[in-house]
């Protein structure tokens, strides 16, 4: 089958492998319909962190199952679905408590998804059936349900985690496509004002688009006066949706006393003065997303219904074999998102 | 009047100096009818944190209204009043948040309450009416009274913050007043399972009587292990009454994925590596309690109608003449916390 390949920093290509199989009782194989390359790809692929040479990528995709292990009943060939970067069991702990990103029960080994074929263990529980085939779906319509893999389900952790009630101020740090889902989620969970930080203007049409209500286009210091200039002394909720240390101390200032912020950007650095938390009674929530908890809870019915349009972030397409201009075109800022469209 | 004052590492001493005064339109003088003496008075008693020496001390009191100032409207001269600790204005974003801790217009400048009188300013709001006079009510109910200036508040924040629920499972790190009083609010919150980490007889009693299931006597990792073993891998919610970093850091470690940490301990080294807190989802939220809006929502009924008693934390009494043995017993352990009588 066709698949990407990391060769080294700077360099994607494609290449056939072999075809995954079944290997565990709880794992499907899927044929891919649609993939995306992932803001948090964009890591290694600029060498910042290290990924093994000639490793495949990818974690974001939709597509139709061929084929399940015995334990799988939820699921079957034929079905249409989302398959989210988490594996969750959906019984532990983690995943009763609704962090099924968590799972206490994960098995590694999913191969993955910038490919023809994937395979995905804790099938039975993690795969997020969508009625009917991928052929009954708009173009955009399917674009929306692959950021359910990932990017929207994550742009939500971080709404949820900040706990962004009806009524709330909102600010969302970062303007990449989590932020972007960020906005639709506080939007969707009735957020009155949002805030979102974003200097670029593409990002900030699609924000306003979203649902926005004030662009902020300032860093640091200026973005925390900025902030408190329209809010009442700071936003009730903050999504941290970068990583960065510059946004993450940003993200703790801007909150008003007893503010939570929700971070799903990867630290980039994990050492933190927590005086500024505790002093203003900010909370730190945050982490890995439940993908397949709010999949199904919010987040497919939003999609299907046309409350939310998240696939709006993918600005550019490709197909595998454009796999390293798929890469460039993120890296360069020239897409929002890159999708991977498969015949 | 007479009043405790700090003299230096290790010594108190009773003193006469003049009376408060009403200094602005919202202040309030209290003759104060009962007041203790907090954990974190220790921390500059023994010499750990800088005070200056002929100072006055205490924040934690119940008294009777002498004078109001002219914009107090909602107290009047022989309203029995709890006095907390902290000084809402009630109308700015974090009072109306429930964050009256943090205040944004707190005013400066109450005198300390281990005096006979105190000046309160924002006492419009911030002071906290109890029906009847303190002649109406029993010796355990006027002590119970006394800890909704701060303990009983501060234990309740911290499990209002670690998001206690009906059924949760819950750790309370730091068995002193503050603790056992975290162990009363989760278990009026409806908690399933309360993990007392207690290694002192006398505080796992008291514990077991609040309400704890389960007593840890360990430290750190092995602290951490038990918890494991009498939890579905770990618990529900962690309240951290201690401070320490070793007590900060077990806390975060005993929670399952996506566990809320409420702090209420004084942070001794803010500097903090978040990355246990992002790969296991937990949260990390807490600071100063908000005693005003718990004691008006919830804790004046609680203690009234005596579901809950946090006074049994006095388990010795002084007179202000005898307040350098009031300290000292605390210091020493030999009290879990000492409480001031006055005539």
């Amino acid at each position: 089958m066709k698949a990407a390949i990391f060769v080294k920093p700077g360099k994607m290509e494609m290449t056939e492998i072999d075809k995954p199989t079944i290997e565990t009782p709880d794992d499907a194989i899927i044929r891919v319909v649609r993939a995306s390359v992932c803001g948090s790809d964009l890591w290694w692929f600029r060498g910042l962190t290290p990924r093994d040479p000639n490793t495949q990528a990818g974690h974001e995709a939709i597509g139709v199952v061929e084929e399940v292990g015995q334990d799988v009943t939820n699921v079957h060939p034929g079905d249409f679905v989302i398959v989210p970067f988490t594996n969750g069991c959906g019984h532990c702990a983690a995943c009763r408590a609704g962090f099924d990103g968590n799972c206490l029960n994960h098995q590694s080994g999913a191969s993955s998804y910038q490919a023809e074929y994937v395979r995905y263990p804790s099938a039975n529980w993690g795969l997020v059936k969508v009625p009917g085939k991928p052929e009954d779906y708009t173009d955009d319509m399917l674009n929306s349900l692959v950021t359910l893999a990932d990017v929207m389900a994550t742009g939500y952790h971080a709404a949820f985690t900040a706990e962004v009630k009806p009524g709330s101020s909102v600010v969302v740090m970062g303007d990449g496509a989590v932020g972007l889902c960020g906005v639709i989620a506080a939007k969707l969970m009735g957020a009155k004002q949002i805030i979102a930080m974003s200097r670029h203007e593409d990002r900030q049409k699609l924000a306003l688009e979203f649902g926005a209500t004030d662009i902020v286009a300032e860093r640091g210091d200026e973005a925390v006066d900025h902030v408190m200039t329209i809010t009442d002394h700071g936003a009730d909720a903050v999504l941290e949706c970068v990583g960065t240390e510059q946004s993450v101390d940003t993200a703790v200032k801007v909150g008003r006393p007893g503010a939570v912020v929700g971070r799903v950007g990867i630290p980039q650095n994990p050492n933190m003065n927590t005086n500024n938390l505790f002093w203003n009674n900010t909370g730190l929530r945050g982490g890995i997303a439940a993908v397949t908890t709010y999949d199904r809870a919010t987040l497919l019915d939003a999609v299907l219904s046309g409350k939310i349009q998240p696939g709006k972030v993918f600005t550019q397409r490709f197909t595998l074999d454009q796999i390293q201009e798929a890469y460039d075109a993120m890296d360069q800022r020239k897409a929002i998102k890159s999708l991977l469209v498969f015949d």
